[in-house]
């Protein structure tokens, strides 16, 4: 989840302004993905349509698809291009399949609160939420096939791919404390940092460049995602309810080892202890009583705080960052170029 | 369901060869289209492979597939040409799509078995039904890219949206007795007939037709899909569970009009009535005891066989099948032509 739609208190409302001037200069090609994205068929019965819209507008910053706007003018389109309808057309695919995996989320984990609004899935009955999610999913490949480029549309279907294992992947890995940190870092990529990297991939090709430097703008994306799933899974453990619209340490909750936890969990030789020590709680819990998880979770919660893991976790989304930065390199200086690496800042801003 | 698949019993093995020797002319095409479908990513977890292989390899006759490789050969296409494996591709993205909506469909529905097997649902949390679904849309999505002609990609998520959407308004008109005929047609067309046409006028397309005769094929699947939802309709009026798989009457327990019925109830002036009806017997199930509600599915069931609904509605699918036989007088003879001629008098011989 990002904070970014996160109730308003003044540093998040800071933080919103600074997020609005990094993407000022993609404005009107905002304007433009969201006017797409609403425009619900009217076929659709009217309960569904607003769940829907209210579902798409409660979006937040559109992160995904400025970045596709932005790669594209770093690339050297301009708005007044031919080809700018297909970089919109590309940015509201990524968007709505950015939506439509919330949306199956939801049921997935049985979640009624999403960025502390209600979700469909508490609304609806199961089966419409998924219903709704495939609609979503629907329009999302209807606009990848507008883009009218057959790479971008095999982009596209292969990020959808890897989206979808990597979900199954994060299912299979629940409550397995002894996973790899490359199991971490292929789930991050898959569930986040791949859909990065088609709207930045994509956009260069739309752009026409050269495979060199669509590589560029694909490292860009991929390194900016791992680093935005990096600083998400931190605020999941320093930030608290009011800011996250959900209860701190969801992730461990549902048993999902992030980063932070990781360093936690291998700061010395108590890993084991720790490792059935959770166990027994979780087992505990379904015997007796759920809250008793609760309360080994939010314990958890404040020890990593305590120790090490938040900063080695931040650390390593710093490293990502830097190679993020380092591909705009070859771009030449224009505002799009500072607001991609703007945003790199940004990133890590958030964590507070 | 298609009755394909059902428990075995003598009719239904004579039926099966029917379709086995009709099918035959494009068996080595069905048999590429079958190792693509089942080339599981190996990343996928054990589990999860295995029952996606079951699911998969419990498909039936894939009467999709074999209808988009006889329409390529119809259009003059041979497995020899460069072209052939997009064709397969096609094949394998609608049968994949396919089977998506099937998965889907019983989490919507709840539904426990489905061709007489337990269902993924059934057997898995709900959660992971959906995510499974989700890899089988990600890979007909990957397939159809393979194409390779935008046409077809536009056309195949045009598809995709067309079904998603009847699946939303069968939805909504859940236990609405008094729709209009034009509204069930509308539902069967999106459910069913879209993917047909999809796999007929995509195959057509890949050919390198004309429009005109793209449209041919196109409305021969058309009119073949269509005819083939509603002999399953009525099906489920005139079957028994021993050959569906699960009880006769299924649509009207979970309140979707379809065509038999249709007649049964518009046959005199008593209409009101049996609406009231059955809406008393649907609440008092509610509130006392759900067998009320089955008791009262199977009186009806055997009044609407005992009318004329059923023979009126398969009247109905003689007049569509009529249409998709004319629509191949503009294609010379040949053992496909022969095949999808022939399909036209199995799709209504299943109704024994």
């Amino acid at each position: 989840m990002s904070p970014l739609t996160a109730p308003q208190d003044s540093s998040h409302s800071d933080r919103a302004n600074r997020a609005s001037q990094l993407l000022a200069t993609v404005r009107p090609g905002l304007q433009l993905v969201e006017t797409k994205m609403k425009a619900v068929d009217s076929a659709l019965f009217a309960p569904l349509a607003h769940a829907f819209l209210d579902l798409i507008g409660s979006g937040g910053k559109r992160l995904r698809p400025a970045l596709a706007l932005l790669s594209a003018e770093v690339a050297g389109m301009t708005p007044s291009s031919a080809a700018y309808p297909r970089v919109v057309a590309l940015a509201a695919a990524v968007e709505m399949l950015h939506t439509a995996t919330l949306v199956h989320d939801d049921v997935i984990d049985g979640a009624m609160l999403r960025r502390g609004a209600p979700t469909l899935n508490a609304t609806w009955s199961g089966g419409s939420t998924v219903l709704a999610g495939n609609y979503m999913f629907g329009t999302a490949a209807r606009f990848a096939a507008q883009t009218d480029d057959i790479r971008v549309i095999r982009l596209f279907s292969e990020t959808l791919k890897i989206i979808v294992n990597g979900e199954l992947r994060q299912l299979r890995d629940r409550y397995n404390y002894e996973q790899e940190k490359s199991v971490y870092y292929q789930r991050i990529y898959a569930k986040t940092a791949s859909l990065f990297c088609a709207a930045t991939e994509g956009a260069a090709i739309l752009a026409g460049l050269s495979d060199a430097a669509v590589k560029q703008l694909r490292d860009y994306g991929y390194n900016f995602g791992m680093a935005f799933q990096i600083m998400d899974d931190v605020l999941d453990f320093t930030s608290d309810e009011a800011t996250l619209g959900k209860p701190a340490g969801s992730d461990l909750r549902q048993g999902t080892v992030t980063l932070p936890f990781f360093y936690y969990l291998h700061r010395d030789s108590g890993a084991d202890d720790l490792i059935a020590y959770l166990e027994e709680q979780r087992l505990r819990a379904d015997e007796e009583d759920a809250t008793i998880w609760d309360h080994t979770v939010a314990q958890v919660v404040q020890e990593v705080r305590a120790t090490g893991g938040v900063k080695a976790a931040r650390q390593e989304a710093l490293n990502f960052l830097e190679q993020a930065r380092n591909t705009l390199s070859i771009f030449a200086d224009s505002p799009c170029k500072e607001a991609l690496l703007g945003l790199c800042d940004y990133v890590v801003q958030r964590n507070y």
